[in-house]
């Protein structure tokens, strides 16, 4: 843990009695922040708060609820959330305008406010006595595990850590932008004591998330509460410079690759990814269609060699194609060559395809632009759990 | 049928000795002909050479096999579209630079010439002797029937006949457009009796795609081999009029809504309508995203009320939205308001939900564009058909 940071999870009701759905993460001091909020148009309530709160760039609390998103609920959402603030800002006795605010689950039913209140006044007083480790399972959904990772690094003989947590599993296709700078719901939490402004954290951030949260799907959809919140401070001295920036990058894809390979019903993590297209936009957007691919994403499923699939959805995505110049490798095989299938001795095929981790390289012969998406596959069990 | 078109299918064994797989569309005169193309970047060989045929303006046949789709199959591929016309002219004793040619099937295997040569001979005897009924079976992949529908009109106490089948099950969602004037696999094939030029029909087509074929999604795939052709003999002597366009909009509407009823795995037919957008495109973006949207169709299968997901859809669209605005029916059961869920009873709302058709119709609140995609459910048995 960073030093200065405290965190915790309680169960508080919102999910049935034994399951943690309410965390806290704390700083003892003031931080730096910075926070990416989801593109959809019609943002949950806690989110519409939230942005508020990094827009000022400081913070000392985040507070997040799991079991039901506050998304839809209009002005009572809103001030469910600003109570939510209001009543952790009291417990820690900070301002209230310096606690960020969470939700995930169900969208359109009200938050259960009397829950609520009686497990922020249990987190305060575990906050007060240490913390515990519950806050990455707190805020599950349909996640089959907790989801955290750590990095340090040093700069001039002083150790720096950053620690992160996320969930998400279903809703997943964040697009999300970083706010004062200019969707799942994947919620991830990020906690450095490397000294750094606002600004240098939004930027940050801002590039982090086009090589981690902002390239993966599970299902195409994209969340009403999609949040990633960044806090530094300052604790370890060290500035936040390049060597901080790479730390970021590794950690957010770390996790960003650990939310799709827990994707609702997923049994295969792939990774798509494009080079040599006319631009990255152009990579980015072939990537995503092919991720997003429903046919292509059964095909992962059932162990099969479908690949004229993945040429059907490079066609519709959008980018600029030439069909002779596409060629296509599954980790070191080449299964396309100038736009058409080859011939793959079975086996060879049939050993990759049980593997649990599959990488796929595009090269589209046009041009300099290169990118990526992290996608899993469509399974029945994806279905089952969202008939719901 | 309309006067002087013949039709016929056969089995020549690409989809297994006992399945008819190969169809032919005659008509014993010249006629002005429309097509209607997939935009998929990478169009199969057939698209490719149909389109040449249509942007000629004329047509005397159209040869379409099953089980095989020719796309990203290269010059080969080009090869055998080319040969497919060229055999169907020889054995009809016509210009084969008026034969037509589709595909449906797997995509990037390469066409087995030898059974399709054996077919094409089968089907000009079948089609001597008068044609028979199995085109519409012959053109089908994973469709569970054959959908066919065919209207007449009377102007001046003369009628005029106009006849369409199509196939599509998975792979649906078309993006087409006329070629001449400027996305499944969907077949459509309309022949009629009208008088009418070329670029007639190709207004009227262009117009009626709109509202039918390019309204409709499975899976949000769009296919490399999506087509559509018209063809007018004149025959009735009834020119084509505002009447034509009405009897093409109700016949093309109904073949896309038999597309769509009948996709793959697909248990619920559901209509989304969104009125009052700020643009028709606006209104358009919007019912397509709730159209595609998987955590959605997934609760259409579960028949479960879970609304808040039609929300998140609405506000990931890029259409304009105002929460506060949007309200939504289903059939005639308020189920938002204000942007919010309402408590509609239980029973209620079960009783709707156990039907095979739904609508729903989305009021946006903010102009007038008005605009609507057919849809269905996603289902376990979805994953199941498409895991090959």
């Amino acid at each position: 843990m960073p030093a200065g940071f405290k965190a915790a999870g309680v169960a508080c009701g919102i999910k049935g009695r034994e399951k943690n759905d309410l965390a806290l993460i704390y700083s003892e001091t003031d931080t730096a922040a910075a926070g990416a909020f989801t593109e959809n148009r019609l943002p949950a309530a806690p989110v519409r708060l939230s942005r508020k709160v990094m827009a000022g760039g400081r913070c000392r609390a985040v507070i997040i609820n799991s079991g039901s998103a506050n998304a839809c609920t209009g002005v009572e959402g809103y001030a469910d959330a600003e109570r939510m603030a209001g009543l952790t800002a009291e417990a820690l006795k900070i301002d209230p305008g310096l606690v960020a605010v969470c939700s995930t689950g169900r969208i359109g039913d009200p938050l259960p406010m009397d829950k609520i209140e009686g497990g922020i006044a249990a987190l305060a007083e575990i906050i007060r006595t240490g913390g515990n480790g519950a806050a990455p399972e707190a805020i599950m959904t349909t996640d089959t595990g907790p989801k955290q990772t750590a990095v340090e690094f040093e700069e001039e003989g002083i150790t720096a850590r950053i620690r992160g947590m996320a969930k998400g599993a279903g809703m997943i296709y964040p697009r999300m932008r970083v706010e004062g700078l200019s969707h799942a719901t994947m919620l991830a939490f990020i906690i450095t004591d490397v000294e750094a402004e606002a600004e240098t954290l939004r930027e940050a951030l801002s590039r982090s998330l086009e090589q981690s949260f902002n390239r993966i799907t599970v299902d195409g959809d994209t969340s009403t509460n999609d949040t990633v919140i960044l806090m530094a401070n300052g604790r370890s001295g060290v500035k936040a410079g390049v060597r901080f920036r790479e730390a970021l990058d590794c950690l957010t894809r770390e996790l960003a690759r650990m939310i799709v390979a827990d994707g609702e019903g997923a049994t295969r993590f792939i990774e798509i990814e494009v080079r040599s297209a006319q631009s990255r936009e152009d990579a980015r957007v072939a990537a995503a269609a092919v991720a997003n691919s429903n046919l292509l994403k059964c095909a992962f499923y059932g162990e099969s060699p479908n690949w004229g699939r993945m040429l059907a959805a490079l066609g519709y995505s959008g980018a600029e194609i030439e069909e002779g110049k596409v060629a296509v490798f599954l980790d070191e095989v080449e299964i396309i060559r100038d736009g058409l299938l080859r011939e793959v001795p079975e086996d060879i095929i049939t050993g990759k395809l049980k593997e649990s981790s599959w990488k796929f390289m595009i090269d589209l012969g046009l041009g300099e632009g290169n990118d990526f998406y992290y996608t899993c596959d469509l399974t029945p069990e994806y279905v089952e759990i969202n008939k719901r």
